[in-house]
């Protein structure tokens, strides 16, 4: 039994009660605490030494990761963040000086989101660095957008540039709160995500909620710089698009909209964010499966994240 | 510096914003999230291999104490739990069978308070398991009990018994829930913590918040069966009294009414709970300290637990 399918057997049979919106499954679970016109959204994120960062890593930039998970997933449902509690597991050989460099970054990413830091504890981890985020949010009802709501004929979008993260803005992204929260207040998005296991994992997630396919356009997906120059510099590394494929933790938004809204969208979105990218990459579809157009024909997308040419 | 020089270092400068009532420092954090009449509570708690269970625990017990110290923790506030969120952070060599366990004893414990696992995730930390349980719940304002309200001449009370809990008790114990609605619905209780550090090191947590003093009365306090068991049978091991004050993980509530409402409560208790213990240990003073009275005088409590016979 893998990771996923052990996921996928627990989660089958959690308890649940009538605050609970959504429960497992979507970027946050959503409650309804009775706050008037708006949903609670609760989320919990963790990163562990030699897991989600090296031991290079500077103290600062794993505070930023941390907290910049949960904001990433707060920012994918269109939702605000509100109060985050840190639970920050010890090596014994752990220094002061460290613990209070990873609260420097933390509470400066805190910061510029007005997301307070309301308490939460240490404990021991004998072997290694363990930082747990959980964090509360919220949304106005109408604006809470599911990964569960693509449509088939909906145009896709993604924002910024992919793949490379690991190269190093995977511990430096910006989490994309301000551009989700004014993507729901001009548009009707159907569905939403924050890559950060790679774009055909994280759109795979999209699909099998929405019960629908997908279609992408190879020249269309953005390809950051750093999975570009990777691919040049060593020859045993994959391609540019299969890093912006499959890489992960871009932490960008995926969303879709009505075909119909594409084109302003796009214009709308130009003049707001002139400084980060917006692609359309492909289309939802009612046939069921992922797949990649590109010169030479059209695709299948298998789940391992590498292409079939068949 | 150590563990509480750490924290109480870092906990100094968070960043705050609107929706806090009550940040770092309390048994839960406490928002103010629009709800009408209500508040937010939110926790988050960690139990790890080694640390907090060893591996002779079974799974179902490891589950059930993950949430049952946050359930205790809301229970402090007075408070009602709602939702929570589980990051299990698996070594190289997890079971499924094994983490399926914890599960039944986390979501039993769930059920029976009407608690949703609304989600949360899994990751790795390769040497030993780790679980983190994240809680939201909900209180009355004007029910909301803080450690900080503790009046010169309230009576202190404890429920249960105290000491010896790593005898097995801190496996299975049952958090205070029901208990601490009931104090809060019939009676002002003042302050309230539960007895996570031990009765005098949580005891103290209660006198600095609330900058008053207390005297304990060593007959009265409720010392465990397991406590008394313990120092017989074993020459090197500590005297019940000092295992009750000290020990920890007792997960009982100690509160602080006034002292004219101690005798109503003490019988209205008795009538509500008759299998729980409910014991008056003493009162809170004026004067700074913690100090225990028993037949020989009046005796300081020095802060790392043992009594200082002065």
């Amino acid at each position: 039994m893998n990771e996923l399918e052990l996921i996928a057997s627990l989660t089958r049979s959690l308890p649940g009660n009538a605050f609970i919106v959504v429960g497992a499954g979507d970027d946050c679970a959503v409650l309804d605490c009775g706050q008037p016109g708006r949903f609670l959204l609760f989320k919990t994120d963790a990163v562990v030494e030699g897991v989600h960062f090296t031991p290079e890593a500077a103290p600062e930039q794993i505070g930023h990761k941390a907290l910049g998970r949960c904001l990433s997933d707060i920012a994918a449902m269109g939702g605000r963040p509100l109060a985050a509690l840190v639970t920050l597991a010890l090596p014994d050989n752990f220094s002061p000086v460290f613990v209070g460099r990873i609260y420097t970054g933390l509470n400066a990413l805190a910061q510029r989101h007005d997301v307070a830091i309301a308490g939460g504890e240490t404990t021991r981890n004998p072997e290694r660095l363990l930082l747990s985020i959980s964090m509360v949010g919220e949304v106005a009802r109408e604006k809470c957008i599911l990964r569960s709501g693509a449509k088939a004929g909906d145009a896709l979008f993604v924002t910024g540039e992919l793949g490379g993260s690991l190269a190093g803005r995977h511990l430096e992204f910006s989490p994309r709160l301000a551009e989700a929260q004014w993507l729901t207040a001009h548009f009707s998005i159907h569905a939403m995500i924050d890559v950060s296991d790679g774009l055909a994992g994280d759109l795979r997630h999209i699909l099998r909620l929405s019960e629908v396919g997908a279609e992408l356009l190879a020249r269309a997906i953005p390809v950051s710089r750093a999975a570009k120059l990777r691919a040049r510099g060593e020859s045993s590394s994959k391609p540019p698009l299969l890093a912006a494929l499959g890489d992960g933790e871009d932490f960008e938004l995926l969303f879709s909209v009505s075909s119909g809204d594409a084109v302003a969208l796009l214009d709308a979105w130009n003049k707001q964010f002139p400084d980060l990218r917006l692609s359309c990459i492909g289309r939802i579809t009612e046939e069921r499966g992922l797949k990649l157009r590109d010169a030479t024909g059209i695709h299948s997308l298998e789940s391992h994240g590498y292409i079939h040419f068949a």
